[in-house]
């Protein structure tokens, strides 16, 4: 997953800076901010934030006690992986994640009317799945960075991420296992079918970066970003209603919900990926292009059938650092940031919509909006 | 795992052949055979042949149902793995396994009292774990071969052997979650518990296999073997017996009995590994003593302070196809053959011990014993 993450203490970005994705959603689901618990700071992230903390200090513990819990190299591998402790075993600063999934969960839940710390167990299992598939795509992918540290692979080789991994997918269903709340066998049905998605996401992705650039679909593309992205996060959103004691249609409604604010995530840290700047994104610039990634913008212009896009097709995959500009701007000029922006802001309106289907009070909705305007706008 | 697989329709292989490993149990546990569905045929392996073919009738269409749920490309591996599939998708006549863990929770559940037919389920979600881990194992082992067949990983890469096994598992967690039966959520506890054990247990094994032979113990690699081939033995008696409804005490000496039959089975295979019958094992002659694997009667002999076994460790590993004989030969001199017997009949007995703790009656106990006498007679 190309998920990016921004540094500790980092301002909060701006909607601006990722030029003009600003959902049309806010002003129609939430006229007014209830203020409550979180603040009424939503429309600068502020909101978001704060319940972020408050779920990873709700989720932490939980998250410590269960990997605590694995035998000894495994144990070892997660701790590093999770950023708890350095290769060596030494306690390290790092902090897990920003834990948007188990944020997701408990503010689903919340908005149902659920207990949040009721939940708590089921988002630490989200966010156990969450990592699984990071150590496994890491080794799939070969990326060597991951949370500005060195992928657990690069430091205990193949087989122990393989394994820990295993391990981490295992612990999830476990802690969903031992929960004693009546909605933990239906969140364990759907978020192991959600891994089924997972898998079969990441083989699509990485079949289509080895196919000719002429031979994928921005459809295929988009399949992807919804199979590895929007999947575990419509998951979250879907525990967090089951959990609340919601009917069918809710829980489906808050699925699609995460979904679509998956999707526009995606198109949105893809678009990050060219133009954001590299100190925000920990990665050095153009490296999506450089390595030739079939990106949601780079495809948009590569289909787009105009003059620029034929430029780029030139040029792509196999760029050279001189070449990075050069690329860039063909993409620009072919429409594909455009698209890409317009794409994300279409996927926030739906996903707004499908939120008021699920909880029609604005009010009650606030929290799961504000997480899915900051993993839209923070590129997080 | 280093399971090799007999083919199908072969003659059992008897006690005999496998020099004197006739665990001194079935008097104990089971003088008068009870006839009954399975026949009164275990002392040559019938009775077990007998329970493993039901098992397959009864368990592999929930397998299979599982498995075609899968999409596109997790299906195809997964299908082609099982032996049911060529890797072009023809139909294949390939047998999906033995089926001895779910022959296991089907007899444990019956021994207990239980319904076979509510422990299907349970019983796919244990095959399924175990080839899960298959998958990876060979990944991680780089082995080539399982079943007679390439490997999946040496057909589909990497990549999509990792995801198939990662989509595996997720599988078996969600067929237990789908289960209604008031057990499945306790099953998939003790199942997850039991995936990290088996996690760690690679992990040590390919430590272990990268370290000189002078710095391995023999307990080291028994507890391996128990991680290895005892958990997932051991975890199938459990599930039968939580689906059975039995008590705490009763599950736990099903485990152990599992357990111990596992580690009796692994010491046989080894022995069968050096000394078996190339036609039966599906391995070239010596493939164990050539890859340099440090087997149970390997580590037994370098670790036995002989003559023979001071002469193992001038040869091991680094064997030409010439050494294999020599080999073999002074690890029979240096006692590791005769360790091993001896320590499969111990740990048979030990078995046999648990499981009339479990199941005080021998007629109720005979179809888990003539299981359990079956895989440690025929390295299966």
């Amino acid at each position: 997953m190309s998920e990016r993450m921004l540094a500790v203490g980092e301002a909060p970005r701006t909607a601006g800076e990722v030029r003009g994705v600003v959902p049309p959603a806010r002003a129609g689901v939430h006229d007014e901010r209830a203020g409550g618990a979180a603040g009424d700071s939503g429309a600068d992230g502020q909101e978001a934030a704060v319940l972020l903390d408050r779920t990873r200090e709700a989720v932490e513990p939980e998250l410590r006690r269960a990997v605590d819990s694995l035998p000894g190299t495994m144990r070892r591998v997660v701790t590093y992986h999770f950023g708890w402790e350095h290769a060596d075993g030494r306690p390290a600063a790092g902090r897990s994640g920003k834990a948007i999934r188990p944020g997701l969960v408990l503010a689903a839940a919340r908005a149902l009317g659920g207990s949040p710390t009721a939940v708590v167990k089921a988002a630490a299992a989200v966010e156990l799945v969450h990592n699984f598939t990071l150590l496994h795509d890491d080794v799939i992918d070969r990326d060597s960075t991951r949370r500005h540290r060195p992928t657990a692979w690069t430091v205990f080789g193949d087989a122990d991420a393989i394994l820990a991994g295993d391990a981490l997918q295992a612990l999830a269903l476990r802690v969903l296992a031992d929960d004693q709340h009546p909605a933990a066998g239906a969140a364990a049905a759907r978020l192991a079918a959600c891994v089924v998605e997972l898998c079969e996401g990441q083989h699509v992705d990485t079949a289509l970066e080895e196919r000719p650039c002429d031979q994928v679909t921005l459809d295929e593309c988009l399949g992807v970003a919804e199979a590895k992205t929007g999947a575990l996060l419509g998951c979250a959103c879907a525990v967090g209603a089951l959990y609340a004691g919601a009917g069918q249609d809710e829980v489906e409604a808050m699925d699609a919900f995460g979904r679509q604010a998956g999707l526009a995530f995606q198109l949105i840290d893809d678009v990050i990926g060219i133009w954001g700047d590299p100190a925000r994104t920990g990665k050095p610039v153009g490296a999506d292009l450089l390595a030739g990634k079939k990106s949601l913008p780079v495809v948009a212009a590569l289909t787009s059938d105009t003059a620029a896009g034929a430029e780029l097709a030139e040029l792509y995959p196999g760029l050279g650092p001189a070449d990075v500009g050069r690329a860039a701007d063909a993409i620009d000029r072919a429409g594909g940031r455009d698209w890409a922006q317009a794409q994300a802001a279409e996927r926030m309106s739906q996903a707004v919509g499908q939120l008021s289907r699920a909880v029609p009070d604005p009010d009650l909705a606030g929290g799961l909006l504000a997480l899915a305007e900051f993993v839209t706008r923070r590129s997080s």
